[in-house]
């Protein structure tokens, strides 16, 4: 039996970082839920701000951005670049952590993150509160101890966490479940 | 210190199972990850297919589809949506689950899933293998026994899971990680 909770965004998320230059060259970090990957050929993902945000502009401005994906302990920091405003603060400075300067795209990524994919603007589509960037993922860059054999990513390394809007928490990731393209096979007519 | 893995899709991603009609109303479920929230006002979020899937045609025709979100009991089904297609096979047949024509939308959502969101055509984007389609989301509707108090969801009756590219494994979602909007908060100057 399914109940309405009405019209809403209600969907476990994921934890985008953010990562721009403002009009002065200094380094941005804003945390994004509203974003996904949406294409295999190019490689784009998605992330949508509202207007009112430092970030917006500086995408608008530099046609370029980078999504850093945080690791569980770098959860609080994380919420933070979500909790103000760049417009007002130096928000790698409070945190103490590094920008590096993408040598792909006119943004920067957090040293400090297990993952980092450095995008430039592929796409602006306005929505309405929220306007999607689509940015074409331009590389993808780890910390060399969440890859394993084969240059593989170890997500168990990497420990990614997740935002559900519906009661404001952050979940960890869990165990494996089993593999894609696979578990499926038993249904198989 | 970081390596370079090359440009690609490499980030977790959630799992969408995608309802549409097709031209004869028979229900055809598909598999998503390359999906995501994109708007709080109008609540919106994206999903992406080939155009060579048939539920691409049918999002054309009928400008409705549902996402609905798996547990990790349906985790096989899922998989199984996304391996085969609905051009070939009645895929819920196939599984044993349950179509219910939405009273809302065009479309048709699994009664035995956790979590549905209805969603009407918003936008189509092209973007290059995969075309982007925004869907505004009309209704939310949860098992009855996933929700709490104040009709809240309780993400831990729902126990959604994550899909990762890099080793095209599923994941569990894991325990509460901490408040969003809050535990950054040590961070403010």
């Amino acid at each position: 039996m399914k109940v309405s909770l009405s019209a809403g965004t209600l969907a476990p998320a994921p934890m985008y970082i953010v990562g721009t230059y403002d009009e002065d060259g200094r380094a941005n970090m804003m945390a994004a839920a509203w974003a996904g990957i949406c294409c295999s050929k190019p490689p784009c993902l998605t992330v949508s701000l509202r207007e009112a945000t430092y970030s917006y502009h500086n995408i608008q401005a530099r046609k370029a951005f980078t999504v850093n994906i945080p690791g569980e302990e770098q959860a609080a920091a994380a919420d933070y670049f979500g909790l103000v405003t760049g417009k007002k603060t130096d928000k790698l400075a409070d945190t103490g952590l590094t920008a590096v300067k993408s040598q792909l795209v006119d943004a920067p990524y957090i040293e400090e993150f297990p993952l980092v994919l450095e995008c430039s603007l592929f796409r602006t589509v306005e929505l309405g509160l929220h306007t999607m960037f689509v940015g074409e993922i331009r590389d993808v860059k780890a910390e060399e101890s969440a890859v394993g054999e084969k240059d593989a990513l170890d997500l168990g390394r990497v420990k990614p966490f997740f935002f559900f809007p519906g009661d404001r928490m952050y979940y960890r990731i869990g165990e494996k479940l089993g593999p894609a393209f696979s578990i499926g096979e038993k249904y198989r007519t």
